[in-house]
């Protein structure tokens, strides 16, 4: 059956189209720094929150109004089944994504949970077959379930880690079966709420057993996707281990992991830690841990992770810009960890976020490009570091520099010649750019 | 002369006292754990704050009314020395901590500067070996002067790298002239304001390179310190590179230096990093990192850096406890990085200042040695991770557990069977022991 | 039928005692400042959190384990409202707080949702008769429901807020019959997602009419409780109209209902707005609008309204150091709108929470009433404010000065003499005197 | 003398102008809505960041290059009076604004600082009859000297109060002389450090006295500037009591001042209170309060005012369109307080910053023009509300209803039937209005 019956293949119509089931920038074949728009963005939906997700928050009980909220657990699993790749279809997305309790109920025992699974999976595999979408990436929920209260990988009790330990051999077989390019972990539990309880030093200890345990498993089953670690400071933990992209990468260095992970960046995660989402990009890209995104945005001003689809056009365009400057996103893509708000409750609603957050990259991917293109940016960064490619600078480059020469060469050059880092024009600028695609 | 004429050597009196000038904790030779109070705090008084401030914020000028208001610059700053040893002296503070800046002007030309620096550092040499006063750790103030503008260790300008390379050479002779337990690293303008006109990686690469060089001149001239690096998020920059203990530990470890240095942590510091003081003391801790305090408190519903005296048990107490899990603060100490409110503006606050922050801490300490004492949150946790000590839990541990083998496990093991955290019943547990000392 | 059988009434056995199932605080007759305890404080249970919570969070499942759990919804309602009694008389608090819709389910119409509360009501009337247990607040939550999505006294559509007004009349029914002392509104959906869908100016007229209308029917019906507005700034709208205390009575001001209204504060909401609890209780008793407190604690490095059980000896003796200066919580009381954590999901935590709660405020107490008996703070005040009292001062308090009377003062009176505010001295001495009783 | 004798009258040149000494967007005549963009916006450039500040900051020195660097103080005035004249007529701004301590240095008596204004306010009248240039408003600086740190208007001490009343006469009188628009009062010290010495009710009485005495004495000398009032809720102090926009209409309402003030709202001190800048726009503006702007933007991610340019199109957009359906700024206008970065401390960065604040409000004011001239959003709320225009919801706003009457038509109507509220898309079509101008 047809769950979005009333809603037609989305078109790209451009920037003149009043339509609003229309995409008026995201124009999957047009090519930008000569790689098409789908290549360079590799969209994905995220099941939760578009297929398993109700509205429903601290507060409020679920709004949304969906064709399969009368059904039974197991129908409505293969219900969304049907609706993943119809929506997949419809809106022009080639990747999805999921956790695998947003795909099949659990059982009373781990088998029947498996087993539950197993029959759901099944028909994802015909629907991709009969569809061509894709896996971006599966991952493990350790998060719902009551057993994860205390944590998964960092739970105080062994029979909750091993559980844990079978619920992500379960996941990598899937995602193997699946083709899925990637393989994420997110931590909900693995933190604290109180370090009076807590061995840090063990919990951390554990994790990192625990991702070797599932490399070598991925190893010895064949399955060569891109292992991910998304972090996020906090929420639903007090303070969570995997804080952002730096904390993330000291865990992988201490534990010798860093060579089998990259990271999965979460833009509200970022300004949830403090950061701008360009400065965890930034942070990834320079220590070659760039893997993917979960496209979404916050509310600076409120505490929580509110999940919006991404509309701010300054944001997708440096976020874009940073993937560029990067190299490319890779195996990864741009997901939408996205949900409709509260009051969007409605099945066109679906489409209308995906298409503001479609276009809304579209949009800033064409910035980027043309902010390359003219190289304005990068000539300031040239002009700016530009005392570091001759004479002293070059010397500090080279590791020829000690404190001694520095000195001397300090000793006799006064007085030091700063310039401006014009800010304000700069700003003004990336203004222009974003306007101007 | 005497700055602080008025006011008598700060003794103990024990908590039965009135007197605003007596401790009624902090008692130096009283044992805790089998170490004087002394041993375990090794206070230090914080220079600038002390000597140098004015109580001046970016909305007034400053308030402060001190002897030496109306001397010349270099007058000023050979009072500042006599008035320092008077204070340690009085309050009873064995060390003290400085930066280049705070205890002699600059002068036209960096040899001018240097010139002032030594002059100053004549009298100190002096007034330590009269006082027995030491000098915890000195630093290069790298961010006052606008020629830092843009950064120091990671200016654009290989001219402004060169000067404070200089800097820095100078400050590690004098630290070995003076015999300093460390020397410390803060980066207030290493970091950014936007991302668009800063090159990251180069930015880091080189502030490695300079902390390679001054650990090379330091082993030159046998300057035995231990290095610290102080963490902030942000303020002065938008952005600081050493956001907080485990973003610092993954730039040691990424350029190699993990070995050379360990962190001067600043309560204040974490809380804008959105930590607890205590996080990151166990971030240190497990990390082998723990290199000295510097005891302050936010308001953590201000957005600044506030540095105020710290005078919250439960802060002073959480800290103690850490510190004594980590197994002490070895060669670092208990710097009081805090100033006296701009209100606070006579020179009695400077001294009940500083008794609010040693009685706070000295509590803290008693208050933490109980808790260790009784075993009574060592015991928690015990109890909440034994599940680790036998069976699959031990497997795990031993780094003998699979997947296949922790899922086999899990798959005969149902129901799993949690148990409360306590939290609430810890909580009050903790204003007991504060409660009991 | 028992559901806390194994726990025994819960006893004062005072500071001595090791028991966690007592109270080293709580002594319900001891006599503060002239007052019970029991009278000062007039506890309250919160039946949402205490009996209807489940521990369920954003990111996971209910976890709380407790006796009714397999019960169909209105057996369910039943063994709740058995629970509270036995709770009520085993902790030894006096007063219970509810939430329509935390007592009975909803039905599918109105007539059958009134009817499952009149079948509970039923039940808590006879309840109160033969246990003694009084009814502090009753109000309608009209957040949960789909229908409230976009608000309810200020709903965008006339028929939600036609419900929500049948809801409110029902709620003051229900408090007229069970003798409620107050009657609350929190408004969780009374505010805004996004500006551009909102009348600002519209919802909160129409906000105003109701209230007015609440007014006129609680005196038709001779229901003569105290009004209670509790201000929230967000979460979970992004922005709420009763952002704090003095918007509320802002609000209150422009519509003529100061009369008719006090505020219910809450910890919790105050830090979320930006303030302490103190600052909020201030507020409202200079304006002669205290009326009631939720009393809990957040996380000031969390976004979101963590409902914690209130531990911190700070926050609970300077929250009664306001209670006692502002005459008393009169017809209000202490509300324990705070929840066990998530991992707190056993019985005994909800005792050991309240006991932990109970204590908490009474040590807080006895602290602020020795605070007043001992008259240091206000001491500080008397003295600090002294030039007010006779001379220029006088002459502005009693509204005789002009601009030019004080000009003419200022142009003879050089230099001005300020004094030190002895903020550092004056937190110490808070900490002595939290620890001394 | 020429102070920015290197720099032209900036012209309008449109947006495909490269220069980046022109305007792209601010065209003074031209028109929208049918009035010119100068009268909507009514630029006033701030006197202290722009000629007084220096870029320093709480951990560093001036950084700013101005040609007036190495003058006296009374020679640095006059040569401000010069520059800002110049800048004014190059950067074709019509307006200013100034604090009393902005233009003349402070002399050793009042009488001498009365002085040494009275120089420059001739220096200044004179300036203004020869360009042409207006005052938009100007105010008294009652924060950087010290005598103001515990307070000016709500000092502890009646010495200060009488100083600030003597510095707010004179300050009405000049702003009489000068023919000012408004007059301002921002309340840095305003507020309290610590509740624990504070008399919150006295001090705020107080505050009322004063407003009282300059309504009546501006009245005598027949100076007719409308009296704003700048909200702010913290920073210098840790409480400011003007803490937002609905906080400053209760403390106006409560002491009968609401008829005598409007307010002067700012962008970063909105977002320091937890507000867009549009919440507190449409606050005042439903209140009958919008008074006047102070333009910049905050970084949402740091906790204190940073006072950027305003660049953000997003945010002039939704400030001018709430600005526009208030009906517009009255005698306000658009004051950029606002201050170049401590990086951008060249001359050239004063005119690129401005043009920057300019452009995009222009910018902005014709985003928010068309939005307006299509109707989208106000069309929008009319399909939202409609149903307050008939049956249930007309009587509501007639007054007529009752919870009686509306209990009867809700027990009638069932179900109810919602619609989305439809965010995402609404999100989309802003980025598109923005863009489209």
């Amino acid at each position: 059956m047809s769950y979005f019956g009333n809603i037609d293949k989305i078109q790209f119509e451009g920037k003149g189209s009043d339509n609003p089931f229309a995409f008026k920038h995201y124009n999957p074949d047009e090519v930008v720094l000569g790689k098409k728009m789908s290549e360079h963005l590799r969209f994905a939906v995220a099941y939760w929150h578009t297929f398993t997700g109700d509205g429903s928050d601290p507060f409020g009980a679920g709004t949304a109004v969906r064709a399969w909220d009368h059904l039974s657990p197991m129908d409505k699993a293969k219900a969304r089944v049907e609706a993943n790749f119809e929506f997949l279809e419809k809106i022009g997305v080639p990747y999805y994504c999921f956790h695998d309790r947003d795909i099949a109920p659990e059982g009373e025992t781990l088998q029947e949970t498996n087993k539950n699974l197993d029959v759901i999976v099944d028909l994802l595999e015909q629907g991709m077959k009969s569809s061509g979408a894709k896996l971006l990436w599966n991952t493990a929920n350790m998060f719902t379930n009551p057993r994860f209260t205390h944590g998964a990988g960092t739970a105080p009790n062994a029979d909750v880690y091993a559980y844990a330990a079978a619920q992500v051999k379960k996941g990598l077989e899937v995602g193997k079966r699946l083709g899925a390019e990637n393989y994420v972990f997110w931590g909900g539990r693995e933190g604290y709420e109180t370090l009076l309880n807590t061995d840090l030093g063990l919990e951390l200890d554990n994790l990192a057993r625990l991702y070797h345990m599932a490399i070598a498993y991925a190893k010895e089953i064949g399955f060569d996707a891109q292992f991910l670690i998304e972090p996020k400071p906090k929420e639903p933990s007090k303070h969570q281990y995997d804080f952002d992209a730096a904390t993330t990468i000291s865990f992988l260095q201490k534990y010798d992991l860093q060579n089998h992970f990259k990271l999965n960046l979460e833009a509200n995660h970022a300004t949830l830690a403090g950061h701008t989402f360009e400065h965890e990009i930034r942070v990834a890209g320079i220590n070659n841990m760039l893997g993917s995104l979960d496209a979404n945005q916050g509310d600076l001003l409120l505490g929580w992770d509110t999940d919006e689809f991404p509309t701010d056009l300054y944001a997708t365009t440096l976020t874009m810009y940073e993937v560029l400057r990067a190299g490319g996103i890779g195996r990864g893509g741009v997901n939408f960890d996205a949900k409709v708000r509260r009051g969007s409750f409605e099945v066109e609603d679906l489409f209308l976020a995906h298409i503001a957050g479609m276009d809304s990259f579209a949009w800033g991917l064409k910035a980027a490009g043309k902010m390359i293109e003219d190289n304005f940016f990068e000539g300031i960064l040239e002009n700016r570091y530009r005392s570091f490619s001759e004479g002293i600078g070059a010397e500090v480059l080279a590791g020829k520099a000690t404190l001694q020469s520095l000195e001397a060469y300090a000793l006799q050059n006064n007085p030091i010649k700063n310039e401006s880092g014009r800010q304000e024009r700069i700003k003004l600028k990336l203004s222009e750019y974003i306007f101007s695609v």
